[in-house]
């Protein structure tokens, strides 16, 4: 998977690290804000690659944490996507670590090359593609001369969201590339107007563009210990599939630390690219509204939504019917198993309700209700006391592991496709509307021989109904013992 | 089921006429406000017959729409009421011939005696039911005397959405009664501030006693052609199964119009009741919140909900989470199928939804997506393009149809119980953890022979799924061959 460089090209780090918690309930933190669509189309990382997927770069290699590692997989599958590899971080430490281990990663295939780098966030939407591309060239000329460059948004109004960067003078011999004045935490709103009005003063969209060595040199003065770290868990690294994981006891010596404060704001090399490109990072529930299409009542409407006497809300539903009745400015998001209800000038604290949901130990703040898995993916649609009922689908190709239970027998029902079937000795196909029966004890396995997605109804029946119930005896997606795969 | 009414006994008539739609997505036109329960204890119906259940009354006659009676014979089933009747509307035609219906029907039974008739709608809460019983009395006393006598709701707040009841001099041999003096029409809020300032006024609370002569001789004298239309319906009424369907051709004939226009406004009778008795119409969702245990910030909740800086709402979720957050004084409202999210002082508007639904020919003003039927119910749990999956409920003892279906097979697995399942030739039972397949084209026939519910877990598989696609050879139900009886 991973391949040579091509040293004319840049190397493009997609860093797969956010939770997107303020965008709960769609968002969670197994199934965070960069899987997801907001436009029916590709996902956030999915329009990264191809953002990152033109003759100037090298395939991605991105960085992502480990259980996540099946969505980044699947996504790029989807869209012909072969990165160049897959790293996986037992835990968040931050951007600039992720970068240091992108860096190594990259150095290791480069000789005595120094490849750029392009580190891409994968949760922001770019609308105008051939600005960013401009800048891209722009921030390359610099960066290649040593700079750390950092890309910074031109401002549209005064947000007291994002931190600023002033630019200082013009680079020599790089046109629109300045060195950094300094980095602002997120101004108040008199300063952002301030900022606004003076024209040199510029977002801080975590876009760098910087060569590896330049990178790891200047880390390395500021925080040899990161550095080091980073080293370790790269040359313990072990691969796994196609994947890489990094060394868990090595990475846990890394800080945490973002690439801004680590690097960019220390460094006598820190140069920004002004653009202007409809970047949105849809950091909040009013940021899919600004983008969305209203209609004549200021309304923005994704699904099967009635309002009446409504007007600057932005409604979104899965499945269920919303009705708005004579509110303004609010945020209504309906998905399988939650409903947020929020004011449109109070997204930000989303937050907080995630954060009461993970205190309280409960499963809305990590998963939906859909459960993705490496062979496809389950939900669960019903449920009693001694039983549960699931629909299971099976990508083509694909097969769940060799398995059994204790505790619960399990009726099938194939309803779209074909299963191939083991239970005890025998292997056998059911088609469409046929049906088999696994008793508690059985060893068992699902396939779907076939080249259409398996779609089947499970029924569950049994005094526990846990998914830690599994006993795994053979599985092709190399799952750990303790690694939660419920549904398997 | 009738039994002879006690000659010293109040006839009580519970009416339930009402869609509700205010109360939508809890209330729908096919399970309409008076079925359901606000409290988590019995339902509004439920709480009426009960009301009526003291040695003052006899058993209730109750009238309602055919669509309701297996609603109606369940829910009275469910708290031992043997109601004295069961009259089936075949369309409602607002009160006035309800009660024309209801006296002709009592007075079929009664001789030549006069019984006093106590009116009582099905959807409302008395908190107080001393003070109610009170006012029975006091009302009866007046009756007996010829008066028709109205329950008049003390007000304790300017309250515009109801129409009013002047009280004019006190009647004599009857204490606390008085002559009405005019009923006003909902006023504005300047009026009822008057209103509620003089103490003369009463709410207009839809609730009568009168002798059934009386009120069809009144009714006669101002409308002698609904009285001969109700008199045929009666006449031409036919006995199916425990419930009495009036005459369709001869109902139609009836004018619809309530007891208040065609009777009391005109009558030189008409007496005023005043009772403060804890009366509430819970005409809309903020009627819930007025009566509703408040948490320390004013909000009424119920179900699973998360609020963050939120006050004065009204939150009830039936399964999903629903988070609010920065939001005031709203109504959220979420079921299976639906979400409402309202304005608190604007849910009057609720009603431009359910006549949108309605116009739109959506299901969702209808029925809820557990479907009730005499046997049980159902709810559909998932469905794709050729299949659909459906917990169906079956009460002890109780049987569906023996049927067929041309274009559909039928998976069934028992989830809780046991079934008796009629499949050809052949009939068996099955247990939990068991399964059977029923071909299309089979006739079969599923049964409850146990003592608990039995609950099976349904995969229909098909190319075509309507609920139309069901040939019937015995129904126990007696339900007509056009009769929607979808999932049987």
């Amino acid at each position: 998977m991973t391949s040579p460089q091509a040293p004319d090209r840049i190397a493009t780090v997609i860093l797969s690290g956010g939770a997107g918690s303020r965008l709960w309930p769609l968002s969670r933190a197994g199934y965070p804000k960069q899987f997801l669509s907001f436009s029916g189309g590709p996902t956030l990382i999915q329009q990264t690659a191809r953002r990152l997927s033109g003759e100037r770069f090298s395939a991605p290699l991105i960085i992502c944490n480990e259980k996540h590692r099946f969505l980044v997989a699947e996504q790029m599958r989807q869209i012909d996507c072969d990165p160049a590899g897959i790293l996986l971080e037992p835990f968040g430490r931050n951007t600039a670590p992720a970068a240091a281990v992108a860096a190594l990663h990259l150095l290791a295939d480069a000789g005595d090359g120094d490849p750029l780098m392009l580190i891409a966030p994968s949760d922001h939407v770019i609308a105008d593609e051939a600005a960013f591309l401009a800048a891209v060239d722009r921030a390359a000329r610099a960066a290649r001369r040593g700079a750390l460059v950092t890309f910074g948004i031109a401002p549209d109004r005064a947000e007291t969201g994002y931190g600023y960067i002033r630019r200082g003078g013009a680079l020599e011999g790089a046109a629109e590339v300045y060195a950094v004045d300094r980095f602002v935490e997120k101004p108040d709103r008199e300063t952002a107007a301030v900022y606004l009005a003076e024209g040199s003063y510029f977002w801080n969209s975590g876009i760098f563009l910087f060569s590896a060595r330049t990178y790891l040199g200047e880390l390395e003065r500021h925080d040899p210990a990161m550095v080091a770290a980073c080293r370790n868990a790269v040359a313990a690294s072990r691969r796994d599939l196609t994947f890489c994981r990094l060394d868990q006891e090595a990475f846990a010596a890394a800080r945490s630390d973002s690439i801004d404060y680590a690097v960019m704001e220390k460094t006598g090399h820190a140069a920004v690219v002004p653009v202007d490109m409809g970047w949105n990072d849809l950091g909040a529930w009013s940021a899919l509204w600004d983008i969305g299409d209203k209609d004549d009542d200021g309304n923005v409407v994704l699904g099967d939504v009635l309002q009446h006497e409504a007007s600057g809300n932005f409604v979104r539903t899965d499945h269920h019917l919303v009705a708005v009745v004579g509110l303004s400015n609010v945020v209504v998001v309906a998905n399988d198993d939650a409903v947020l209800v929020a004011d449109k000038d109070r997204v930000q604290e989303v937050k907080a309700i995630v954060e009461r949901l993970k205190a309280e130990g409960r499963g809305e703040h990590d998963l939906h209700t859909t459960v993705h898995r490496p062979w496809g993916s389950y939900r669960g649609i019903d449920r009693g006391e001694r039983f549960q009922v699931k629909r299971i689908v099976v990508r083509p190709g694909e097969k769940l592991s060799l398995q059994k239970h204790y505790h619960r027998a399990e009726h099938w029902i194939v309803v779209t496709g074909t299963a191939l079937v083991t239970r005890g000795d025998t292997t056998f196909q059911l088609g469409e509307n046929e049906s088999t029966y696994i008793p508690a004890g059985e060893v068992h396995r699902l396939e779907n021989p076939g080249k259409l997605p398996l779609h089947l109804i499970e029924v569950q029946s049994g005094s526990y109904l846990g998914e830690d119930d599994i006993v795994r005896f053979d599985d092709v997606y190399a799952r750990e013992a303790d690694e939660g795969c419920g549904g398997e």
